[in-house]
């Protein structure tokens, strides 16, 4: 897209990930539980929520490098060079992370959630209702996938 | 979490969608192919994308409200008042979409996709190898929902 100036837009941090991930995120974070503490202004937004059993989180991840175009998918050497966005690595131009979630609990403005592969004090920038139509039936993925990425 | 500050982050435009969809998404879009215009600069981050069946696809609404907190989902004043974050509305803090899709085709920087519901010229801010590790067993979801979206 030769010419045409890139669009930039400002995003806002609805709330911050509290958990003991402090420099990185454990192998059984499935089973662990994270607090998402959202913002004041944005408690209008939570109505209803606790009637959804999981939600899918986006946050901002604010400590990756957003230069780097190609990676090592899971950080393994013996896996081609391939390009971030055939990737879900962290290290893309917008750090944007995309979780599902299980909703445990939603005290005021606290939700008490399982499963979220966040560091303590992440930015959270939206999270939404969990919905089954994106399971898709029988995709297919490069190799370097894991297995226990493929099940469905 | 009243005397914390609100952390803010510029998210900028990878690429653009083109297609039909010049004032609204159609209920067929599931069947509708768009391209993905990628801007040269991230070309690079497009290696190995033709391995993926299906891309998760993020875009940044652009033409969404952000101060609109609450909503009658599916536009339909039946259904009960809810907060964004219990919903998938565009309208929310950060207008950002989350849809899977169809790969096709790759050509150089355009993406040929099935099944994006954004309108004509809407910036793409993300995409991600699709995985089907958020397929969630028997999620409960809020009423509103409709049947089509419950399906597993």
């Amino acid at each position: 897209m030769k010419g045409s100036s890139k669009r930039k837009f400002e995003v806002v941090e609805v709330g911050r990930v509290e958990n003991d991930f402090l420099e990185e995120v454990p192998d059984d974070y499935h089973d662990k539980t994270s607090k998402m503490i959202v913002h004041d202004e944005y408690t209008d937004s939570l109505l209803g929520l606790e009637e959804n059993s999981h939600i899918a989180v986006l946050c901002w991840l604010d400590r990756s490098d957003r230069k780097i175009q190609r990676v090592h998918p899971m950080a393994d050497k013996s896996n081609p060079l391939t390009g971030v966005f055939s990737t879900r690595s962290p290290v893309r131009p917008n750090p944007i992370s995309y979780t599902v979630c299980e909703l445990l609990e939603l005290d005021e403005n606290v939700l008490h959630v399982n499963g979220l592969d966040m560091l303590n004090g992440t930015p959270v920038i939206d999270f939404k209702s969990y919905t089954t139509k994106y399971n898709i039936k029988s995709p297919r993925f490069p190799d370097w996938v894991p297995e226990r990425d493929r099940n469905e």
